[in-house]
């Protein structure tokens, strides 16, 4: 049974897409904590980010590095802020999220709402800037 | 003027060591959100997490990743989450926290308090699982 990020990676499942290389994938939250918080994930399906061998993990932060670097170009933001919790989804995962505060890196708070186009104009903003 | 990390390092403040190589340097933070809640820092002083070059970011993870695996051993949590906020103390550094549930993670929440002898029985515990 593929997890949900399977199934994004795949096209079954639609999101707004960041980045994709041959390993990595990069969308946006869709229950944002800040505009333009973004998910990067492993390809392979790892239950745990510490799971993965040292070079994927590795290669997974200089990934996100990338995208941190844009969201910061095009977001307005004092840094992008990083959080791995992974309890709910059991595929590996790095929260990428704007920051203005040290509060708002904080998952028992409401998320944001923005429509569909909302959602795309972000994603092209940040695409945009890699 | 050094960091409050740099000062740390050299041993001009004290910590509760728990890991230590020629790049990188791990304590534990004395505002903790959870038990054994430790700070994995770089010694060159670096503003922001991913302003490191991308070697030097990708061996950081490898490091913290030994350090979660030795909380997780010892550190009744279901996992070892990640924070990176950096608004604080101008020199990069990585949070991993032994959650319980999602919502441990969060840095507006009261932090705990510990004695001197309890954190040094925490760090004791931690380093004698890496």
């Amino acid at each position: 049974m593929p997890t949900i990020f399977t199934k994004i990676i795949n096209g079954e499942i639609p999101c707004y897409k960041i980045a994709e290389d041959d390993r990595f994938f990069a969308f946006l939250d869709i229950n944002p904590l800040s505009e333009g918080h973004t998910l990067v994930i492993p390809k392979q399906e790892t239950d745990y980010l510490f799971d993965l061998d040292d070079q994927l993990l590795a290669d997974m932060m200089v990934f996100a590095k990338k995208i941190a670097v844009a969201q910061k170009k095009v977001i307005e933001c004092k840094r992008v802020g990083i959080a791995v919790l992974g309890l709910e989804v059991p595929h590996a995962h790095i929260h990428l999220v704007p920051l203005q505060a040290e509060t708002d890196l904080s998952f028992s708070k409401p998320k944001l709402k923005f429509t569909q186009e909302e959602f795309i104009a972000i994603a092209e903003k940040i695409k945009g800037a890699l």
